[in-house]
């Protein structure tokens, strides 16, 4: 891997705080870049940021909040109560930004591209393509090629799209992140964004899953642990 | 066409303001869309909302200028000097703002999406093919496909990238807009930003150019005519 470098997009949750270990393990020089896209869960930023001081990589926020504010329709952004539950619910489908994922690759790579990185890295997974089209292998296989064709003679010309999770769930990440010791408490998953995690959201739920399923402790301090359990 | 809804972005230049009156002209209903990047020539989005009001068109301004100041390394949003002369010289690349084109348009998808449009419609042209490689049809074809991807079983199931000047020259646009009636006094294409057009950067010169070979009257007033005609 030697001097290869890479922009990973990196929220502060699990998955990305992974990625963002993972990449590090594989020698990459990183460029952590968080989105501000007025998410209602900002807090996970200061998660990012710490992720990125302890790995020594060099950080971004961009903050595209008058994006957000454009794309009404998503409990994510807007006043809308935020649906418990799985997100392989229909419920959930409210929590889309359209077209989120395309909107935060394309500024990767507007920036991969400036700093002549060699990768853009991303935590999309296999237990979210079930509601979100633009995290599904096909969605990432056209993107990259998009991608080809839009800085073709700019930047390095190895430049390409990288999302080693693509077809894992989340308990197979936290595997990989347990094996990578990553500190999970020093991660953030919950949309509301209080003092703890809640506990009952879709991300939660899927969060202390994950955990579970692949037998890692689970370090996080929910609010309600009890209310969460009579799954209310 | 009826009730065929498009989002176009609209800078307030000459290409542009011609595509929404086209899209007015085939009977869309028109959503304009300007993206503040930082460019330094500001001054062109209050002619976007010109052109908005003249179509009764809605319009937005998305302010994502944070993304602009994090792509250094272009002229249009650093304290580069801006070059004189045709865009289809080399020293034109470094008006580049990397992957402009993908970020704005998947922007415009998202709004697309929200809004439930038919189409998002944008003016790249063949005279910006020799240096950005985001306005080729390549990428164009690319983008479409990817987008088709990213947001499948949301908004519109019809909803396309529509890019009808790309086998165009800026002349031939001229000619089209000259037919429409475009009022091209009301819109600005000079990247200097000041008063009035300058007359010597590589727009105001491709502007001057197009008016020329479309033998369409050019009613721009420009700082320095004599200037420009020595070929300063």
């Amino acid at each position: 891997m030697g001097d290869s470098s890479a922009v990973a997009i990196v929220s502060g949750g699990m998955d990305s705080v992974t990625l963002a270990h993972l990449l590090k393990d594989e020698g990459y020089d990183l460029h952590l870049l968080s989105v501000d896209y007025g998410q209602r869960h900002k807090k996970e930023l200061a998660y990012a940021e710490r992720c990125a001081e302890r790995l020594r990589a060099s950080f971004d926020v961009v903050d595209i909040s008058a994006v957000g504010r454009l794309l009404s329709g998503s409990a994510l952004t807007d006043d809308i109560e935020v649906p418990y539950g799985h997100y392989a619910e229909e419920t959930m489908a409210v929590t889309v930004v359209p077209n989120r994922n395309a909107i935060m690759l394309s500024i990767a790579y507007g920036v991969a591209v400036a700093r002549e990185a060699q990768v853009v890295a991303a935590a999309m997974h296999a237990g979210d393509h079930y509601v979100y089209p633009d995290c599904r292998p096909e969605f990432i296989e056209a993107f990259d090629a998009m991608q080809k064709k839009a800085v073709e003679g700019f930047g390095d010309p190895e430049l390409h799209l990288y999302t080693p999770f693509v077809h894992k769930t989340k308990a197979q990440i936290v595997e990989v992140g347990a094996s990578l010791g990553v500190p999970y408490e020093d991660t953030w998953s919950c949309y509301e964004g209080g003092e703890v995690h809640c506990g009952l959201c879709g991300t939660c739920t899927e969060r202390k899953e994950a955990f579970e399923l692949a037998g890692v402790p689970d370090l996080t301090v929910y609010r309600d642990r009890e209310a969460a359990k009579a799954g209310r």
